[in-house]
């Protein structure tokens, strides 16, 4: 930017939005001159400007109508921190609309109409960043998009929701049920009072939309893909897979390219304790990613949080200021996605946990119908009985179909000694 | 750059330097498509033309006069991978001078000669870039200069040393003695011939170097830090401290801001089994950064190797490619440090491993010593005697200074029945 000094107007004074301002109290010297640019935070909007939000702010700058920044000639950045499909996208087009460059954390939206926000962008030759839309202050989109741009990537792999990794983490160490852990986690913060969107995968969803996008050129809607959350996970499931199999259960986001097509999915995983995500604990993310030439990389920080993901908005910010002309076009141009491989189709191994009734000639046609399914196990583990002559069953198979394991599933679930749900968790060992 | 045709020279057609025109002759598609423009490879210069580096090359590109790169107007970016400091100065610097962007992945020149290089590269008003002379495809300086730039960085450690890495994960899995693994690790190529470089810490040392003036903006030489490498630990050290205390030994990189100054050093260090970068193993490299709003960032991949180590240099020329204009001032502007911190007054915990005679008393005059000194001790452990009556004993410190503890172990060293070299290694806890 030729001017000397930039301004950047700021929407949403919530959580990450506090955080924000908190960065430009603190840090603005140094952001300054690594511009060497004045950079000011000239206008903060939102509805609500009484409640104290437990930073110093200018209360000249704050203001309840968005119009002041949007329409405002002296701003250069708009940052978008409300969240949602709308009035955040009116905002981000309209801000777009009048020649200034946005910056946005807002993965719901950007997952869903990542075309128009683009087209929008491209329209009006301004640049539109996103950086603590995935992995919060994990540097990750940049990376990807840049650093490794000499690369076709082969997979991706992302612990990418802080509630559910907190949740699994919590469960592992200290054996509790998922409801019992969701509660501490609600009264502690780490957990919304609505989790949905957290534990049933949305967001970890939403985030696979956004580097598929960068990673494999090819946009995916979340209509178009399994995902699955974390709720139907038991502490015995977790248990038997840490003490017998050497595993850990964590709640990814997959996006591979094969042979016949990319596989893109969420699910409840279970890794072995060796492998480098199993160790990413507690509310950290962790975006794992397999490069043809660099090899497997792996980004690691806290993907959540007033200050981790202000850090990544202001990086944003700081890049704009620095590199105004380059107009990253986002991705590989063209999509190197031959298809979408339906879940269906996928191959894997398999952790299937049941409760059967415990009696001669139940495991023999469980194992029949398995083997007529082309299924072959690596182990199966009947433990003692417990009340009312019920035993669990543990079978982990070696790599199958998993159309062909869920035929079997519908038919083990009909065997009338088969009693409760059936648990089925995907194993990934590569 | 206006241009729609970019052209690359390559000094130096060796491991790395085969590695990028392995990138070039099969993602060459990708990368113009990213750039926008056509990005060619129109010159390759080694003095060995001949000896065949299992890569496809038109052998017209192949030359072995340098200036047929330097001297010659179409090429816009020159890659130099030569390693050492001469002639690839020379080299460097002609080639600014000549207004070609340069990107680099020789750590030593860089760790030595970094003023010089940045002031040539600033008055010919050109790119110098080498991403991948620190953690080879990690994308790391990138992200601490970019992505993260909102933040004050308070800590960065690094484990930067494949072959060490390799060397060390090999002892604690297999129990083996150092001289053993060095020697097979020179026998499969992870280890040079003469490992010095690699396995004395000076490697580590350059690469921290150039980490300390990104993150703190303090250009520290090699002669002022101390650096210490991994040829005294032993396979009992490791075993004790894994089985006994819970910690896994790193050759660490340290650079971290106290009250007191800026502390940087090199050393072997046991950290908890918990942390992160414990489970950073075999050749693989890890770069661990806290910043003051993003907290803990970790970035992991491979170190180095001809494909990761081309990936971080490819994606340097794309960089340039796409923000030729942009100029980036490497690091905060002016030094935030405020001294440089001896490594006589750090602060930590220390493990510190010795044989006696095993006989009454000399746990007494051990104790009374660091007693003295106001080290106070966490544990000590004496291990039965072995052969000639001499017992192994083990002492963990709680947090103290180091010129403490150095002047501790000089006068337990004096101690008759003390028999052999104390060995030394700091803990790290945070």
């Amino acid at each position: 930017m030729d001017k000397n000094e930039i301004n950047v107007g700021l929407i949403g004074f919530g959580t990450i939005g506090a955080g924000v301002v908190e960065i430009f109290n603190k840090n603005q010297n140094i952001l300054s001159k690594k511009c060497k640019k004045q950079v000011n935070l000239i206008k903060v909007a939102d509805l609500d400007i009484t409640t104290d939000r437990g930073v110093e702010i200018d209360p000249n700058i704050l203001i309840t109508d968005v119009n002041e920044i949007l329409e405002n000639d002296d701003i250069d950045i708009v940052i978008e921190l409300i969240g949602g499909y709308e009035p955040a996208k009116t905002f981000i087009l309209k801000a777009m609309e009048n020649g200034k460059h946005v910056v946005s954390a807002n993965k719901a939206l950007i997952a869903k109409h990542w075309e128009e926000l683009m087209e929008t962008a491209k329209k009006n030759n301004v640049r539109f960043s996103f950086e603590a839309s995935v992995g919060g202050g994990i540097p990750v989109l940049h990376p990807l998009n840049e650093c490794l741009a000499a690369n076709r990537f082969e997979a991706i792999y992302g612990i990418m929701n802080g509630t559910a990794n907190y949740i699994l983490t919590k469960m592992s160490k200290e054996g509790l049920a998922f409801e019992d852990v969701l509660k501490e986690a609600q009264e502690k913060g780490y957990a919304e009072a609505d989790p949905t969107f957290d534990i049933e995968g949305h967001d970890t969803a939403q985030k696979l939309i956004v580097l598929t996008k960068l990673g494999f050129g090819e946009y995916v809607p979340q209509e178009k893909f399994y995902f699955e959350g974390i709720t139907e996970i038991t502490p015995e499931d977790i248990e038997f897979a840490k003490n017998e199999l050497n595993y850990v259960v964590k709640l990814l986001g997959i996006a591979k390219q094969t042979n016949e097509g990319l596989e893109i999915r969420v699910h409840p995983t279970f890794l072995p304790k060796t492998h480098l995500l199993a160790s990413v604990n507690d509310v950290f993310n962790a975006i794992y990613l397999v490069g043809d030439f660099v090899g497997p990389v792996m980004l690691y920080g806290q993907g959540a949080g007033r200050m981790a993901t202000a850090s990544a908005v202001v990086g944003d910010c700081l890049d704009i200021i620095f590199t105004e002309d380059k107009r990253i076009s986002y991705g590989p141009v063209d999509s190197q996605v031959k298809s979408i491989k339906s879940i269906d189709d996928i191959v894997s191994k398999y952790y299937i946990s049941l409760t059967a009734v415990d009696k001669p000639g139940v495991l023999k046609d469980i194992t029949e119908i398995l083997n007529k399914n082309g299924i072959s196990i690596e182990s199966i583990t009947q433990k003692t009985s417990q009340e009312n002559n019920l035993a669990p069953i543990i079978i982990v198979s070696h790599e199958a179909k998993e159309t062909k394991i869920q035929q079997s599933i519908s038919k083990i679930s009909a065997l009338k000694d088969v009693k409760e749900k059936i648990r089925l968790i995907r194993i990934l060992e590569d």
